[in-house]
């Protein structure tokens, strides 16, 4: 299989280092050949190339089976008026490649509940997948700025929400059998033709799963109070953006969550959710786990190799029990380095 | 002093009720004459005179010093496709008071911990206030339906992001001397106004207070991990509707948390953030502590009458201490009636 490496800015090209060893211990073992071709994205791209998504790197990802990422942005490039910006090779690669589903799985991890904010026994037996729709909405309408206003217009079509939807249910079906679609249809148009067209996709195709709707706001509680209630939850760009980073405090560390962008092929990318944390880049500290089991990830939904992924699940799973943490979830003078925490999974 | 009442729907009329006699309470001891004219808003008002919010309801309010409000919504009106929804009420009478401010306090009470799903340890010394900017921004924007598509405009003044920047300085000037501006900047053209127009404002007329920039999605993270590191947070419309839920899980119960809706005149809007919780609405349970601490900003910032705001908040903790308990709070068995909580504020 052919996957393009994509690491980025901040502690990205640290993570991603130390999964490539993963992935080819799998490759090793179950007698598969992986081949690896790097290319720029973001603040990096924008040094090298003028621009954060460099066309020989899309045309490369097109081409792939699968893209594995790190991580983009830093303080270099962190002026939002700036006209070039690494977020930008981030969106366009996305939409460029029609990745309209991100799959962000949330199960805390019993070794990891000490570092969340929630109270442990909330958390026991948490496993919730987010579904974030990924190619519409207001992060990609038109923009408009002025000396006295700025506008973004947030657009939904049918087709789009019909699509991400069929994700989410099929991915429900295949689990506990429940999705819960967010939205705010007491004030948004868009969320309202959201919850129509939820509605009759899951009546007319997923009659075997029970749907359930919540206002945004709502859900920003109950994700907290009664985490155990979720299985599948579906929503829209900018709630899915809110939503997952509010998500991730259940699991203790960011350090921790993986994520899947997938669309109509069989290409996708497979990322931290975390950011570049350029505070800790360079220093061999990062947390490698969270980029390990987005290769799994990646195993499952682009290679098709599930006991693969499984064994790579399983091997960081083992890692945390005996408590090989890094420095965001280790007692002071018991965390070890990235490289270390790898070699343990491996 | 003139205050115009608007029970709503669900629990509203019971947690309403609950509240006058803490304020004929006041007017007593400290010798003022409050009026109460009571007018209708919500399904209650679609019911009686086909419309959300009447325009003798609008006219009342804008005659009157202050506002307080119950709750609107039920399952009656729930349809989000129906042509008149409670939810429209509420929008409109924000809007045609000029309320463009939203102040929500949150401030968990050492009793009510045991009820919030973060632990413990890190809710000692919360005080935060969100200020929400509340009559802009998606909420208010063109939208448009089609049956293949639908959207919705957010759009942004330099001016309205001016005034509510000034009013939430302002706040945490009078409070820890610290603003923290919550956008979307990497991605939204609203944002970058915004977070110009902040920055801008902060330099030149509030060198004293200092202000952080955060984006949505960290902060949803951070008000969790890290929550007694904010002061005031300001924040556009739809960022605090979420934003704000969230929160309010740091004080325990919704049943705690009040709210006070300012403009540029001395009328403002006085409510729970709760919903109608029509589930146990007419049982007489309901928690109305939510109301009587909004009826306390009343006093505050309508009627300029600061010891009497806090004599109400003094009592209300003072019940809270003595474990005077509804249903949200109380261990089984435990809880008191909505009149009884409030006979111990009084
Ligand atoms: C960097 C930013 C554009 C991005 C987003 O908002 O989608 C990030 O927050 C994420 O969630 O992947
Ligand atoms: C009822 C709804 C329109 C309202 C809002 O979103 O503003 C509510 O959620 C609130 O926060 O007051």
């Amino acid at each position: 299989a052919d996957i393009v490496v994509l690491p980025g800015d901040g502690i990205g090209p640290e993570i991603v280092s130390a999964t490539l060893p993963v992935l080819e211990t799998i490759a090793r073992r179950h007698g598969h050949a992986f081949a690896f071709r790097e290319h720029d994205i973001g603040g990096i791209a924008i040094d090298r190339h003028g621009e954060p998504l460099p066309a020989t790197t899309l045309e490369a990802a097109k081409q792939a089976d699968a893209v594995l990422l790190g991580a983009v942005g830093g303080p270099k490039w962190s002026d939002p008026n700036a006209k070039v910006r690494p977020e930008q090779g981030l969106l366009a690669i996305r939409k460029g490649l029609g990745l309209f589903a991100n799959l962000r799985p949330v199960r805390p991890h019993p070794a990891a509940l000490g570092a969340s904010p929630i109270k442990p026994e909330l958390l026991e037996g948490v496993d919730i997948v987010v579904v974030r729709e990924l190619t519409g909405g207001i992060y990609f309408g038109d923009k408009t700025r002025s000396d006295t206003d700025a506008t973004d217009l947030c657009r939904y079509t049918v087709a789009e929400i019909e699509r991400v939807v069929r994700s989410a249910a099929t991915l429900a079906r295949s689990r506990r059998g429940h999705l819960t679609s967010v939205d705010k249809a007491n004030v948004l148009e868009t969320s309202r033709l959201w919850r129509d067209v939820t509605t009759r996709v899951m009546r007319e195709e997923f009659a075997d799963v029970t749907v359930e709707h919540q206002l945004v706001d709502s859900m920003a509680m109950h994700l907290l109070s009664k985490p155990r209630a979720y299985d599948v939850v579906v929503t829209e760009n900018m709630f899915g953006d809110i939503l997952t980073d509010e998500a991730s405090m259940l699991a203790g560390s960011l350090g921790l969550l993986a994520s899947a962008s997938l669309g109509a092929g069989k290409v996708g990318i497979y990322e931290p959710i975390h950011g570049s944390a350029p505070d800790i880049a360079g220093k061999g500290i990062a947390n490698p786990y969270a980029t390990i089991l987005s290769a799994a990830l990646l195993l499952r939904h682009s290679l098709g190799l599930e006991e693969e992924a499984q064994a790579v699940e399983h091997a960081v799973d083992r890692a945390l029990d005996d408590r090989v943490f890094t420095a965001d979830l280790a007692a002071p003078g018991q965390a070890v380095s990235t490289a270390d925490a790898a070699q343990a999974v491996i």
